[in-house]
């Protein structure tokens, strides 16, 4: 009963033997091989547009290498209050910007809107030269709560973007998560709704250690191959991060595991609910569950085994906070199981 | 014929198979996880003595993390002008601490003295605050040119930077051809010649992508773990890089590979150093060979597929020079091929 | 009718006068000089304890360099959220740390509390590495809402500081008018409360540009010199700061100033407050003065000449609010005449 | 007897009067003066073309901002090895960049040459994305050596820069000494010539603090005012700075201080090298003197009270050398006297 996060599941089977039939005689290094050359290609088929594509090894490193290409030291991104650049990821888009600001948005389901943006660019404007100067919005897909923003928000997120003159970036952790969801295009849900960079993960859903930044306007990502390589980044054997997102794309597995994980979320989120006390704080979306529920009844499902972590308390509930993730490597035994032992344990 | 690098060979087949044998189910992340936990009690038989080890996937990030401990954005570090990290890792160490300057100290053969470091920490310390305060020596081992510091070596600069107070940190991306070069233990070529903080490289000499950052002095190491999380250096399924240091350890895998790379290098050397014309500009002590030759032998090495780089010029000779690198992976094969058509490019 | 700041004061004749006798013949650069030297005994004098001293020309880089020294670039400063480091120096505590947060408090007079400083270590240390590390705490006095921490308000925060190892930083900028405000010993309202560093305000009371970061605890202050050299903040003919310090103490100058602007900004906050449809938003405790008033009369003072910043909304606050600073310079008859406007407005 | 250097020199009185002049009651702050504002004609006057300019307080400062300006932090600057930007600014050039490098050009006389711009550019843009990515050249003028870059050396530099895309700055800290010895118009020996951007100095030839930053093109000059204040410089009486520069300007003070120091360093030059074992090893032609001779002789001055540095080393001169400079305040009674101490000290 596995649920603390789903970068606790071990690598899809398809995406180490992709690593393993890569491991051939000598191949140039840091990215001058066939396999990350055709990358790109391969990008640009699943998002039906021109664009730039950068292998990295993990999602703070994706993001923080994007936010650096898009704002200057002296400039802010605005996002969440609880987006994981600005909460977990110990100051990566700071260091990596060179002391950028990020001007976080309260919000309460982890989305913020065009309003607030707009509203946070004219305070920002407002103090002159004394303030940082608004360069770019990154908003999270799926969000820090589970929740997912459709096309028309991230259109209108785009909009109020474009009329400020800033790139819209996308942390997409548990883009596929978000996608599924959604069911619509890559496309859709990322460059045509307005998104310039996407920080495009796989780690989360079934890779070893492999994100990429995608950027939809490669003229943003002057300098990115130098970034890279001064955060020690690019990788001298750079194949074996990009079979990674080869085989992570190959016949759809990025898909098939995102399904898998947001499935047993919502049987999850579903069988919760229908418990007295319990109640779901959060729309279930992707595959994060939050839900408040009695401190005796999280004590006793960590008594019996489920791992999990306590999260942050919200206006208006009492109880405590617990956050489930699933992965592609989630079982429909370890769900049920869970959902058991809580029944058992309400009902006297 | 690939000799360009080290870097463009497979994954050692161990390596491969320690990491498809750490892809069971669910597993704690960043760390917390067995694997990674028992890799400081590896290390520590290994070196025979306390320390404290960090994985992470790239040299230029173990370098520039640990030199990031050791200096203040004010400091300098007293290196080789042709230090990798001076010149290879686009700026990297000027990244990770703040801005702290490297000062370079010119050398034949790839190796920095005492008194030159002497000289550089007088000289700045003459310039007050005006100038930058040196707090770091780095060496590489084996150095730039294929030459090894050996242990009275070492042994000499480290008591000069103690004189100075100043941390010595060695560049080991291949720290295993130096080793078995010397034949002496690893804790006599770094911890107990004065060495207080190692790159020990892996990827070079058959891993994946894997080094490990190696404190012998632990107290060194204070905030190297934000560090690495903030430059998005911490892997979530980090038992994948601790495997692949595991596996470099066991039966001396390490040792064995440097061996071969190094055995290959010698007989390049000797080959190349025998026909008329051709001149090892450097003692070949590790896995790489220089070498000045007629551009014309060079131009026909390429036309029969070799592939390899030209070097920077040296004074006092005329003729270009290359550089030719063995691995693990490297075969007999193609050595006696490259030196057969470079003898038969020569005799008439 | 000039409200707008307190820096749009001009030099207070005695500080010129003293520039202008400090302009002797060849005087030792960047320090070395007798003014600057016995700037610290003066300091000890009015501070009563032994200290460390550092005289810059702007308070952004006082509070810069000051923050600089006590956290890592992985650390985090609290903070409100109204600090004039975190909206008004265009992200200089960022530039000068290499990128550390700040972790803000939302305040409404401006005064943060020990649990909230606690609440927000507390938050900060359970995300492990994942979050940047809580390294110091800073307080702005008088505060940006223009109200006063008195010793036992520091007092509390400096116990919460020492219980969490957190040194603690003032940004006194506006110093001497909080001080006699509170009527008590520079050493009451500072390091006896627990607090550690100091940027010490002139320019705003009437030196040209001149303010000194002083360390209490002068361990902290290691780098510090290198710090400001490298931010280009030391200058050269460095006695052209120093006297203006001298001088802004001489004789009590700096009290008498601060005395004469509170007591403008008092007999402003009296006449407003007596108004019909006008009402002080914060308590008046230094020299500013925030009003809500009705929009037309804010125009009706515009259009007779008087000069003032609108400020950002409070919750419950209906009309715009406008922020009232008075100086040294600033005359009673400036002040009356806009009382008289004021009241002209109003009354029908 | 003070040479120790031109910044131990008082302030010239015109200047001092101008303070006192702008001291007059409120003015809108942060440069929103008259006086700052007509700064722009001022020396679009004295350099007869369109240009941005900004006023700091130090050098240092002037360099850094100009150069951050120029750069990224993946990028380099190219400049001399003794320039002032690379030793004696506390690696203030990487501070402000953000962690960007010096490429240092070894220099006989200080300056450099196109070709040695050319070599290094080529070598490395030959590293690819290893390699920092040359994005400026800064030279010295007048250089650290005391010479001067006549019209025609700056032409050749400044074509060398153009084939490569590379904005050309120059450290003026004694621009007004190079000028006057080459007698030609401020544009000649800047735009006219190539150069885009320059740290014009005032504080060694006169003022008390002050230095401005001129955009020849002001579109580099972008970010800069956030730039500014981020670090610290944007001063609250901003106009004290504007009116230093203003009267420097006015009836060619700069250029009568500068003809005065120069023509009491020639003094000092013709008279030294009349010496027997008194060697000049540079050129004189600013306010510099460089002047090999006997360790007696050199002890025999100090003992007489000359106050001045000693240098570093130069190959082929087995004396010390020592550096004497002169200022608008240096006096011929001071020459001759040092004359007078030296020649008496030779002769038996």
């Amino acid at each position: 009963m596995h649920f603390a996060s789903d970068n606790t599941a071990p690598v899809s089977p398809e995406i180490l033997a992709a690593i393993a039939e890569a491991n051939t005689a000598q191949v140039s290094s840091y990215g001058a091989d066939h396999l990350t050359q055709r990358l790109t290609d391969r990008f640009r088929e699943v998002f039906e547009t021109d664009l730039a594509v950068y292998p990295v090894s993990t999602g703070s490193a994706a993001n923080a290498l994007a936010l650096a290409c898009l704002v200057h030291p002296y400039g802010a991104v605005i996002c969440a209050d609880e987006a994981h650049i600005s909460t977990d990821e110990c100051g990566a888009p700071e260091f990596f910007t060179g002391g950028a600001k990020l001007l976080t948005l309260p919000s309460p389901d982890g989305r913020i809107t065009p309003m607030q943006i707009e509203v946070a660019v004219a305070r920002a404007l407002d103090g002159g030269v004394h303030h940082v100067l608004p360069e770019a919005v990154s908003i999270t897909q799926s969000t820090e709560w589970g929740t997912v923003y459709n096309t028309t928000d991230i259109g209108s997120i785009g909009e109020a973007c474009r009329r400020r003159g800033l790139p819209l970036h996308m942390d997409g952790a548990r883009f596929a998560n978000a996608l599924v969801h959604e069911g619509c295009t890559p496309a859709e849900l990322t460059w045509k709704a307005g998104v310039d960079v996407l920080s495009f993960g796989a780690t989360k859903n079934g890779a070893l250690a492999a994100e990429a930044v995608i950027f939809f306007n490669p003229a943003l990502a002057a300098g990115f191959e130098r970034r890279r390589k001064r955060a020690g980044h690019l990788w001298s054997k750079m194949r074996f991060l990009s079979v990674q997102l080869h085989a992570f794309l190959e016949n759809d597995l990025w898909l098939a595991n995102a399904t898998h994980a947001n499935a047993h979320a919502a049987r999850l989120a579903e069988g919760l609910a229908a418990l007295p006390g319990v109640r779901l704080v959060q729309r279930v979306q992707a595959n994060e569950v939050f839900v408040a529920m009695p401190e005796a009844l999280i004590e006793k499902l960590e008594a019996e085994g489920a791992v999990f972590y306590r999260w942050i308390e919200l206006p208006g509930e009492s109880n405590p906070i617990i956050r489930l993730v699933t992965s592609y490597a989630t079982t429909a035994d370890q769900v049920e199981r869970l959902l058991s032992v809580a029944a058992q344990s309400i009902t006297p």
